[in-house]
């Protein structure tokens, strides 16, 4: 069904504020109790927004693509010069994974492994459509470089998403590394591991 | 209080069995009597052997960096060459991470956030035993090849652990990829990023 602009700032709300208990208390740690009071309902009330706990949690992660799909990719969709859209790419990625402001979003995304069902199948299309996504970019990165390809473009989005996606479990923005050098040093890197040269 | 050898066999076959719990139940949705059950214990027996839930989640994450030692880093002490010994570390390391056997442990000592106080602070001191390991090999392969430093050591190694420590998500053996071929070209990607040529 069609979701009003509205109803779908409302589920999103409750996404942010129950991705933190999830991810305080664990998916099987917190019970519907726990869920529907954080964002001010009675179970009734959730229920009635999001249905189940696995739909929340599927609403959480699903959350979690679009949020890539909006702040990374739909700014950069006009640009055409392979090199310079993996860059941006790689760029708003890190900004996501790092950005505090929706971290228990990302660790769910990543770590939980609870879903089943249609559910998981949609979520997985939806990450395999990314993967997708940076294998055809990366692709024609080495197209452009008019060297032979050094490792297949697979492999490189997953040592790229490996690289990224890690950083939540060692990166502090408020650390001596800023944000702007990891974007520099991992894109570098990147490009370097990629072709050679930079 | 020190163990015998008989003692640390049996906490590891324990340690075995319930990663596989936790992982299929989660940490907090596996029960003291899904855990005991599982190795054929009572939950008092249990009880004798590992102590409380957190006691054996902390045995079974020890373990984990255990066969990091044991199996990657113990063989190639004395390798003396920077550039070598880091070479067969990485591919020690994938081994480790995409062996079926223990992709459990590896699942549960990268994902579980559960532990606390004084057990949390000894994993962790282990774990950046391991990071400042790497960091140091980095950091002498990096003066060996007597071009300058174009990432950091550390930047690099959290680099390279990410795209390892990543490959639990996604790399199957039963897939199109070899173990073999995952661990020359992450070698090769790696050392092209370090040091812009291999």
């Amino acid at each position: 069904m069609a979701r009003t602009a509205e109803a779908k700032q409302n589920i999103r709300e409750i996404c942010r504020i129950d991705a933190r208990v999830f991810y305080a208390k664990s998916y099987d740690g917190a019970s519907m109790q726990d869920i529907a009071e954080a964002v001010g309902l009675t179970k009734a009330g959730l229920y009635h927004h999001v249905g189940s706990k696995d739909r929340l949690l599927f609403e959480i992660q699903n959350y979690g693509m679009d949020i890539l799909d909006e702040t990374v990719l739909a700014p950069i969709k006009d640009v055409t010069d392979p090199r310079e859209k993996l860059r941006q790419t790689i760029i708003g990625h890190i900004d996501l994974i790092v950005r505090a402001r929706d971290q228990e979003i990302t660790v769910i995304l990543h770590e939980n492994r609870s879903l089943s069902g249609p559910l998981r199948k949609k979520l997985n299309a939806r990450k395999r459509g990314y993967i997708e996504y940076l294998v055809d970019l990366i692709g024609r990165v080495q197209e452009q470089s008019a060297k032979p390809p050094q490792i297949s473009p697979r492999l490189a989005a997953f040592a790229l998403l490996g690289m990224i996606n890690w950083l939540y479990q060692w990166y502090r923005t408020s650390g001596p590394i800023t944000q702007s050098d990891i974007a520099q040093y991992y894109t570098d890197f990147f490009f370097r591991g990629l072709l050679g040269t930079i």
